[in-house]
């Protein structure tokens, strides 16, 4: 038999192969992996590529899947065209198996995208008297053997209509093994997905196009359950206590997830019927909301979630106006108080795969604490309270513009403000700066005290003029009004230094609890990882400063970003990565801070405003 | 060690068994099943019984199940209760695992209950501090290995009041292996089916109680589709050209469906939310239309359905309002003009068996035809038409309150009429009686002629005097005008004679065709089986002389009842006979009678109206 040589664009491959072998064979030989799901039976048409050259002639089922035009123009199933000599062949992207790789933000690591939702073009072979198949076993038998068929309705009832408008030509889009929508056309890269992170206090949309990985668009925007009440406690006791407290928290934070993805998918220019899955991370309390579940079990001792697991439900069945069909994957909780968003945490920093001492802490309106170490894993959440986000500080703000976010103290009080306007309070890593400095000239002592002006040492007038006295007690200025936004000064008071005290204390004493789970202490921490928006921006040596964090090296804290979100988009993207989170979830120790020994000792000695441990 | 008798109650069963034997083990050596999904783990509550005598101590485990009034009466787990002595055991019915038999409608056999829809009573332990799985988990843990969680938001968001409301003890519903519901208290009883039989023009619902599958109620309507075409391919026009035709043919029957589920729930006195499944057959015409979905692969050559396997939809996305979560399942389609109601006939008559030649008829508005000989099986349609449920017969009505069923010609003419009223009509077994006789008197000429009054040989001027010439032609007057309701004789005319032979012939050449199929003939039949109400009240003498049906002894035909509507039953009540029916769909060959060889000539020898096979 002879041998002809085959070549293919636009990847130049080409190979020597026997008279009689398929195009799809020798495009294998030359490592360019046609999709073929249905084996090559020629009963999908998803092997399309264009011949020239010597290839046999064209077979009945090609004549079902080809237009008349299209057979002109070269076009064959590469599992029907079998070379009679030398060829060319050209393969369009939609007949190519490809493996994106995408690198996510903040943390270097490669994830392969293998998302759980799928769209795959199909040209079938239209029915005949010796073919009277079912249109629905036409689809399926070209989808091959591992697709369910659709669960609802709709596609099925549009399906007659569908594949005679399209003849025959058309995309199945499925969401994990179930075909939940046959298209007209090739609609294969018309596939998005939005993950999303439900703060408390914010919530982020991240829009990815999901057969490349990457992200089409961001959109956030605050929490609109906020004016129910700040924090979690606050938002549990509405949902619990009030006959339509959970409608209303969850129709709040729902609406939030319409407009981002409305916005995203505007800024991205593609349609939301385009969307076909959410996947979600939160805390427990927001899952729970978000999916319309009272959390009457989180409410009261002994605190149950109502459920553990990951949840899959309709976004339809929760007022989300995406495709028809497409479905929410909630991230599984760990715990009671620790939730998806520290699976995705974990997730995305990969903490669970065992390299050393790893601590994350995760400073939201709750502080989430991670400590793994080898095969155990650990996880608590403090109850920090939003300080670090600019609630229940007097002149506390988000880091936005006019946000205080660096402040330091020498001959006078400087500070770098967010935006080009003049400041209007403190953020964050503004509060953290402000206490260290603070502390640092002698203005607070180090049990938290505001000194008077006559009790400090000396100091350039410039800043002991700034303390005080007020109604309220003590107040440090740090922008006087003259400087400031609407003529109001930025001020830190005694009570504000004493929520922040609270606030760190709470994280510091959790993560010296969570570190004695596996027998360690603060000194063996290998890597100390800050995840969060705050951890970015704040100054690590302000930080460990106020023992708001462990006095390790420098070298040895890393900012990984909003790890909750990226966990998030891990899950959106790859099921390897989805199912990696369900076994997080099942593994991570769910530690009680109230019920572990000495943690109010411990509480205690941490609000003092030092590096911790105290090693002098 | 010592042994004990244990005895238990209301059986009557005792055994010796080990010191230390659990209640649970010694039931099993009684041969008396408890139910312990959770595997005697203590976590299900489902094996409780009463016991006295010597049994140990009660557990924690028991305490969480059973109130301190409950466990001075002697209530206890089963699987935690332990033998230390003589002892006295009575088990209430909800604890005892039992297969029920039953016997169906019209054929004789039995099949084992075994619904898709499970609901099994549960007693939880509360939450502990010990013991804080997630409430949805629990509930799981208590069901078993094999459940799946709910798929839908609702179980889950009810979920925490269900379960403190009712102090843990509660009832799961399963449909196939999902938990679609969980009910407080025990509601292991209130579960209910409907098996529904959707014909051309009538709808026939069974309402079977599930754990034991005895018929609750029966209630039957026309189908309203009726109003939009009396035939399947009227209403086949209507869908595919009027754009709204689907929809208003769907609404008609679906609220057909509603208006039988709430007759029969009324009758048997049970809520509508108790009922958690429908099983539907009916031809693939009115399978699709139920579905809403246009049937535009049959209204042309190739025909093609637009699915031919089992659907299962949830009933409230079909606008029908039982339990929110109750499905619907279809079953299967054989091919585009023979359905899931010839599946029924199937399964009912179990003529899969493989058990000598066997022929079954269904005449309704089609006529179905099934032949099966060893492992073949064969179905086809006859475009039949309704002339034997009345249509198309100028005083042609049902079977119902004044129709004319029986009909014989002596002296003068005498007849039978359904309900103590006067003659309005005639039914279809009336039809066929009286060609039968008419035949017989020599008022009408095997070619179907209806001769006029001085062709007829000698006959009595009572008889004679019927034949009167109208403007439309001839006609054969059954009951007179005096006689008659409203003052309208009852008239066969030539032209219903016609359409009778036209429906007639259909049926018989169809029977000829399918048995040429398995190289038979009508000689070599060995069952005959007649399913539909028309089965019942047919006269088989006169129906084997018009040659309606082939000439076999008498002894071998059998009517079988409503057969499809048996095989719904059948579907609703058993998961195996669900799974036979899919198999039965896969398995028999749909035959295309107009392409079927010689169809034509067969169809016009057999409109004659003598016995057939002519063996003279």
């Amino acid at each position: 038999m002879a041998l002809f040589s085959v070549s293919f664009a636009p990847s130049g491959g080409s190979a020597e192969v026997l008279e009689g072998t398929t195009l799809l064979e020798a495009a294998g030989a030359c490592g360019i992996p046609l999709h073929s799901p249905c084996g090559g039976q020629g009963r999908c048409g998803k092997c399309a590529v264009q011949a020239a050259g010597g290839v046999d002639e064209v077979k009945p089922l090609e004549r079902a899947v080809f237009t008349e035009e299209e057979l002109a123009q070269g076009w064959r199933l590469a599992c029907q065209a079998r070379v009679v000599g030398a060829a060319q062949v050209a393969v369009p992207e939609s007949s190519l198996m490809v493996e994106h790789h995408i690198a996510v933000e903040g943390i270097e690591r490669e994830i392969t995208v293998e998302p759980n939702v799928r769209k795959i073009a199909l040209r079938l072979p239209a029915p005949t008297n010796e073919d009277p198949r079912a249109d629905l076993d036409r689809v399926m038998d070209a989808l091959g053997g591992d697709v369910r068929p659709p669960q609802r309705l709709h596609p099925l009832q549009a399906l007659p209509q569908v594949l005679r408008s399209s003849e025959f030509k058309v995309t199945g889009a499925l969401i994990g093994d179930t075909l939940v929508g046959i298209e007209p056309g090739d609609t294969s890269d018309a596939a998005y997905g939005v993950a999303i992170d439900v703060g408390t206090t914010t919530v982020v949309a991240y829009l990815c196009h999901l057969p490349s990985g990457e992200v089409a668009a961001v959109a956030s925007e605050l929490n609109h359950q906020s004016q129910y009440g700040e924090d979690v406690i606050a938002r549990l006791q509405m949902a619990v206590s009030e006959p339509e407290g959970t409608a209303l928290l969850e129709a709040a934070v729902v609406d939030g997830v319409n407009r981002l993805a409305a916005r995203a998918a505007e800024a991205a220019g593609i349609a939301l019927d385009s969307i076909y899955e959410i996947a979600v991370v939160g805390n427990t309390c927001m899952t729970h909301l978000f999916l319309g579940v009272t959390p009457t079990g989180l409410a009261s001792v002994p605190f149950v979630p109502a459920f553990q697991e990951a949840q899959t439900v309709r976004a339809a069945a929760l007022g989300i106006a995406i495709h028809p069909e497409a479905v929410v994957y909630v991230v599984p909780n760990i715990g009671s108080f620790v939730g998806a968003d520290t699976v995705g945490v974990i997730l995305a920093s990969e903490i669970d795969r065992g390299d050393g001492l790893v601590v994350a802490v995760d400073i939201g309106t709750n502080g989430e604490i991670v400590v793994a170490r080898g095969e155990d894993l650990y996880a608590c959440s403090t109850a920090a309270g939003p300080a670090f986000e600019g609630a229940r500080i007097g002149s506390g703000m988000r880091a936005a513009a006019g946000a205080i976010d660096q402040v330091a103290i020498n001959n006078d009080v400087s500070y770098h403000v967010l935006g080009d306007v003049p400041p209007r309070g403190l953020c964050g890593s503004g509060l953290v700066d402000a206490l260290a400095e603070m502390v640092g000239a002698g203005l607070v002592t180090v049990q938290g005290r505001l000194r008077r002006p006559e009790e400090v040492g000396p100091l350039p007038e410039k800043v002991r003029g700034r303390l005080i006295e007020n109604e309220g007690g003590m107040e440090f200025v740090l922008a006087r009004a003259e400087d400031a936004a609407d003529g109001r000064p930025v001020v830190l008071t005694a009570r504000d230094i004493r929520q922040a005290q609270l606030a760190k204390g709470a994280i510091y004493a959790g993560i010296v609890s969570m570190l004695e789970e596996v027998g360690a202490g603060p000194g063996d921490i290998d890597r100390l990882l800050l995840a969060g928006a705050f951890g970015n921006y704040i100054s690590r040596e302000s930080a460990v400063a106020i023992g708001l964090i462990p006095a390790v090296d420098e070298g040895r804290i890393e900012s990984v970003g909003n790890a909750a979100g990226v966990g998030a988009r891990l899950a959106l993207l790859s099921v390897a990565e989805r199912r990696r989170a369900e076994r997080i979830a099942q593994r991570v120790q769910h530690v009680e801070l109230s019920e572990s020994e000495g943690f109010y000792d411990r509480f205690a000695d941490a609000m003092m405003l030092r590096p911790l441990p105290d090693e002098g």
